[in-house]
């Protein structure tokens, strides 16, 4: 999927504000934070589901990129002194490192700002659908959304690891923002209701794989190999699939979310799309 | 207009999720920051430009109260220790001082979040237009609106205050979500284009004069007339209207300001409505 993710990259760095706009900072790290880096999951899971609903690539790029926004968002604020406190972020100073803590956090809340402006006057299939791109952004970023899965995470640090923290960390927290990727990719390609509620099946079991993964890499892998520092959640005293489960109750139910990722795909007669080939991108790696 | 204010205040304490619901602490630092205490400026605003424009109160209820939680919003990232670091908002701890830093920035993300949540599915006159309000929102809280101004503010504290710096401050961090408002309660309302036009004028003549008069108020009156610390944005080096034209020269485009709002108000015919009442409250004081 080259050829979407130079699309959506183009999008972005075309129609987020430029540096020399005023306040020529606030723009210079809002750009900082969403261009030169990252896999663009998101926005690449929404044109995906577009194209598997009879939506065409221009019809979603501006819903898709919105997605984009909130989890840039949400990566400037996770990384400030008072949440994570870290310094790097792809392989690059993190944004209050870069613009100090003030700006960092008035970026994160301005590129939140602007997801919704961008999801309220995207360019869809059909424009009567754009308050239901709104709503299901607001909805899964929010405070029954990520928000809500981020404050968990934070609160049960330390505590006695449970499957019902780690469930709602891990929906919340991770699925939640894929989920509304591809349910808002399925809108800006006017999917049916039907379509829909496979896009939303498909979605949280690919996000809730995509995380068990993500846990069971860092206890298994090597820093080199994940591109992150490897253990680190675990020495924090997190709640992972590791800390609740051990490797292989987690490796097993990474499996059964896999594979109803993959049969919402084949029932929903879509196994031969991108979101096919992105699921293989995504929850593929061997584990 | 005190029965439209308990509308406001039942609205938000029953729409903003209940404490109980998980995560428990992050639906209290919400509650905590926006209800109990405050004007409700912003939503009285949206109210009123709704009635002028023939709509009716329970048609704008919560895309005005989605305005005051954008409000409430940038109190608690204002407030935080990396921006103005205060302790006391409305005579009660401030919302980190309460929660801690984390909770205050995730509430603070989470309002932003629901306004969105709000603006999207708002009862009002006519659901078609209800884009238009997410639009709008969006465009004047975000980086060219009240986070540009806020952006500013901090940039050019300290330095040589200038017209120019001033009146982007005054127009982006004050004048922009006032404007929103009153905008908002007009497509709520289901206002002509040209009905939208007065609002606009209006909401950033009252907005401005609103601004002068409360830089003003701080030189001249005491810390216990203006119910907060007076002196303390001259005293940290903020580009304020007495900063630039002296309290003389600031008098002056107040009233420059105060007599458009109000011309405004005459032209449209709505001299005798609601939108006339608040403009006394809020821009009548003596000075």
């Amino acid at each position: 999927m080259q050829k979407e993710k130079i699309l959506i990259e183009e999008f972005l760095d075309k129609e987020l504000p430029q540096e020399n706009l005023k306040p020529e900072v606030l723009h210079k790290a809002m750009r900082y934070a969403v261009l030169g880096g990252g896999k663009k999951l998101r926005s690449l899971l929404a044109v995906s589901a577009c194209k598997a609903v009879g939506g065409i690539v221009d019809n979603v790029l501006q819903a898709g990129c919105a997605v984009e926004l909130i989890h840039s968002y949400s990566l400037i604020h996770d990384d400030l002194p008072c949440m994570d406190d870290d310094d790097l972020r792809r392989g690059k100073p993190t944004c209050h490192k870069k613009f100090g803590e003030t700006i960092a956090l008035l970026a994160g809340d301005a590129l939140l700002t602007l997801a919704f402006e961008w999801a309220s006057k995207a360019k869809t299939s059909n424009p009567n659908r754009n308050s239901e791109i709104t709503l299901e952004l607001a909805k899964f970023a929010g405070h029954c959304g990520m928000v809500g899965g981020q404050v968990v995470d934070i609160e049960v640090t330390g505590a006695i690891p449970s499957a019902g923290n780690l469930r709602f960390i891990h929906q919340h927290k991770t699925a939640d923002l894929i989920t509304a990727a591809v349910v808002i990719g399925g809108i800006a390609g006017n999917a049916s209701e039907k379509q829909i509620e496979f896009l939303r099946t498909f979605g949280i079991n690919l996000g809730l794989a995509f995380q068990y993964i993500d846990d069971i890499l860092d206890c298994t892998e090597s820093s080199e190999m994940i591109g992150k520092t490897a253990g680190k959640d675990v020495a924090a005293g997190k709640t992972t699939a590791v800390s609740v489960f051990g490797i292989e109750g987690a490796k097993e139910i990474a499996e059964k979310h896999k594979t109803m990722a993959i049969n919402t795909l084949i029932d929903a007669g879509w196994e031969n799309s991108n979101l096919s080939e992105i699921s293989e991108f995504v929850i593929g790696r061997s584990f």
